[in-house]
């Protein structure tokens, strides 16, 4: 607890730039939570309204190239950029994995860009509610916009693509086809697809495919149709049309009011994690763990359902 | 509530084989959460021992044909199998991806293999709540092993690999590296790896790094070490290479006790995530659902931040 005095002094540090402060309190975000509450509300006065993107996709499509080359073409407009690179954790190495980041070095020494890796390990609340918080120290320290890098495609994924206001899928030739996208349940997020590495064989079936589910859906007049860019990012090749259709949707997200709604929607995800991971801690220490661990060998032996068993953790926690 | 009713004696038909009532249990449990705690309790006593085994790995890898082959070597030995194919949703088509279930109609007509998708769509407790109850229902109707098949490599997929007592992650050449796959997440969950489409360039990197990082990775005495197997699933071969696998696993999860711990921990996650879940439609119905979303535009506003908001919401739900 001694460190959450020192909250208050850090995001004013933050605010002014120090990028050692700005370390320091992703690290605080992403390692503790017992802080978490006097970052989020020494923050939430001055930020949430800096541009959020999101950027998703398979392993191997681009991802940090792609990242690479926006944030040098945000640099170049002279914006400050935060990247939040998000890692759904990694045990098994006892550390972080380095592969990617290596890739961004070219922003090592620019002031002007923060680069974070995240990893939901041991986080109660998960990626889902240390993330909007590393977010907004990024903000807080002057970053708009701030991008979020999401490796693969699963629920996690989703859910830290929803804190987006404009979310950018990547796909590669030979990745797999449309409908591998589909069953990856990428379309439904997408506001802007990638097909990177277009230079390579297959990247004309890749676009017409998605191009082809895109016309397949349903939309209601004046919902956003997604765009479809081509790209290499390995050469810059495409990144102009990326930004280019990143600010069409933008002007989109003010014109149809989605902006406010996306905002307000991420609001609501954020402090409905926020409760269930508290509630879920709860639940862990009932009785110092022995509540859930005794129901769960009764499951295991057949004694008893697990809906029954869930009724009377439910009863424990309400005593 | 009606059909509630109908739940003893459909599992006493799905018991007797009747595959009609096998669909009708799944799509219950699937769709519908007020039958749950019924289908549950009217199968704990009968199953919770079969052989259920997780299938993972990224878009493209050649799942599907793994587990149809996996069918065939089942069927062959006389085995009844249930396949359980986990999509992360798709409410863009408005119905199932049809894709890859096309490529198992070789057991189509097969009265002793269950081929199941399942989706995420609109369950409150996700698909760790739906997944171990289809798995039971599959178990009850004489299914043994069931497949529990996954896209994708983000949190829910991790969270449904941990209901299988052997992990099979697939990989292929050229669709990442070593530390792609460490960055998916699936290292610290695989007890075997497949290196499917072993006939590519690359293969012999993939096989290397996979195994160097097995390597790398500290372990106790007595603890598994993760199998690699070489495979190329559509022509048939490798499979009796990862069968053989599978078997080896399974005798050291009996030998050293591990098997009885997985069980006690799937029970437990799934106890967790049906009171989660439970909590978090309470949460969702708070004044009508009024209480989420007032306090989610607070937090857009930057009148309170999304910790305190959280407070206030656990405080409604304790009244």
């Amino acid at each position: 607890m001694r460190r959450s005095r020192d909250v208050p002094s850090l995001v004013a540090a933050a605010k002014a730039g120090d990028p050692r402060a700005v370390a320091r309190l992703v690290s605080l975000v992403e390692n503790n939570d017992e802080v978490l509450p006097a970052v989020a509300a020494a923050l939430a006065p001055s930020t949430g309204t800096a541009q959020i993107l999101g950027l998703t996709g398979s392993p191997g499509v681009g991802k940090s190239t792609t990242t690479n080359e926006l944030v040098r073409a945000f640099r170049q407009a002279g914006r400050r950029v935060g990247v939040l690179a998000v890692d759904p954790s990694s045990p098994f190495s006892g550390g972080a994995i380095l592969g990617d980041r290596v890739r961004m070095q070219d922003h090592a020494t620019d002031p002007n860009v923060y680069i974070r890796s995240m990893s939901s390990r041991g986080h109660l609340g998960g990626l889902a509610a240390a993330t909007p918080q590393a977010a907004r120290v990024l903000e807080g320290a002057g970053c708009d916009p701030v991008i979020v890098e999401t490796v693969g495609v699963g629920q996690a994924e989703v859910e830290v693509a929803s804190l987006a206001d404009t979310t950018v899928v990547l796909l590669a030739p030979g990745m797999g086809d449309a409908i591998q996208a589909a069953k990856a349940g990428v379309l439904e997020i997408a506001d802007i697809f990638v097909v990177n590495k277009a230079d390579r064989d297959g990247a004309d079936n890749t676009y017409r495919d998605i191009q082809g589910m895109i016309g397949l859906a349903e939309r209601a007049a004046g919902q956003w149709r997604p765009q479809v860019v081509r790209a290499v990012a390995s050469r810059g090749e495409g990144i102009d049309d990326i930004l280019a259709a990143i600010d069409k949707h933008r002007a989109w997200l003010a014109d149809s009011g989605e902006l406010r709604n996306r905002r307000e929607a991420r609001a609501a995800a954020e402090v409905e994690a926020i409760a269930l991971g508290a509630l879920r801690e709860r639940i862990g220490t009932l009785r110092n763990g022995d509540a859930l661990k005794s129901l769960a060998t009764r499951v295991a032996d057949g004694e008893i359902d697990p809906y029954a068993a869930a009724d009377q953790l439910l009863s424990s926690l309400a005593e």
